[in-house]
């Protein structure tokens, strides 16, 4: 049973809980604080040199980071992950686009307003993300014009990747209105079997913070 | 036989061709001009509609794009992607890293200098990029202290993407001065059977723009 080390009003870290959800496997979730610097200490930086969250403690002491490189490990094996060729290659595309073109637009505002509050000195930074969050929208809503999934007739980790920046997009200054299949696709996940809201801890988690 | 579209002086471009050449797979070249507005037409962006290089036509009509992602469909099955398990996390990790932290920086200000000249007018987004670098190069020697290669003890795809950026560091305004496991690492690779420098069109290559 894997330790995750995050933020659950994180993006990054709910798309771990949320394929942890889905797949129905039980977890240890650990709270990291980013605005007290619990990121920047010693002791997690042994974990995590790039001083981020997620971190998965896949066994004890084996660290893995990046939220799409767990999404991997996780998912191999499973439905979520094909197992060879371009349908393979298809997510690891996406999952790139993801991490290059969408999350440091849309990942990024978020955290400027839900995080820090959208203070004024970080105005002209917040409003500057949108032109490049607008345009990850776009590249997504003309491929799911032509395909239900990313990237292809069933969800894979691609579209657990996509999916939490894109559904907290009012979050990030952007307006879904103008991207219908972005909604139906946001809707379609919504009802898989095992989804959980980001606000929701779900069914398979054992938060050790509860109990201190 | 794949077929790139590309450029010589893309770092992306030279991951994909610096691992055809490694695995001495034969593939044909496009020349594809980003500043006359190649990346920008209809035809390319029904290819690749993030408008970037590049592109793999991994059979006739087919595409694929990230360079980290061809890359795993070009090593599936070599020995530069381990098989499965947190061996392959970990080229993953660092592939997302590579993407996220390191490439918008080195690469776009390598961009800014080799693709654009450093016009007056970017010297200030040239200069933003630094601190960003220097922080990616850092995690690296620290991790490259530990392990002689990313993700182990034998080079791997995550290596390929790493090197490209880093090993031009210098075009980048970087100064690997400091960082003396990241070059012991550069000269590692520079000397694995069949490397090509970036400028050198390789054994395996077939340059469609050479016959016209």
């Amino acid at each position: 049973m894997g330790k995750v080390y995050g933020d659950i009003k994180s993006g990054n870290c709910y798309k771990v809980r949320l394929l942890l959800e889905l797949l129905g496997e039980p977890y240890f979730w650990k709270h990291v604080d980013i605005l007290a610097g619990e990121t920047r200490t010693a002791a997690f930086l042994k974990m995590n040199p790039e001083g981020a969250i997620p971190v998965m403690e896949v066994l004890p002491g084996e660290f893995l980071v990046e939220s799409n490189a767990i999404l991997h490990f996780l998912g191999e094996g499973t439905p979520w992950l094909p197992a060879r060729g371009m349908a393979r290659a298809k997510v690891l595309q996406w999952q790139f686009f993801e991490q290059h073109n969408h999350e440091p637009f849309l990942g990024k505002a978020r955290f400027i307003k839900v995080f820090l509050g959208l203070p004024e000195e970080m105005e002209t930074e917040f409003k500057n993300k949108y032109e490049g969050g607008r345009k990850a929208l776009e590249v997504m809503e003309a491929h799911l014009s032509q395909q239900r999934f990313f990237p292809g007739d069933s969800p894979s980790i691609a579209d657990i990747s996509l999916y939490a920046y894109t559904h907290l997009a009012h979050e990030a200054g952007q307006d879904l209105g103008d991207f219908p299949q972005v909604r139906r696709w946001c809707e379609e996940i919504a009802q898989l079997p095992g989804y959980i809201d980001i606000a929701d801890k779900g069914r398979f988690g054992h938060y050790l913070d509860d109990e201190t």
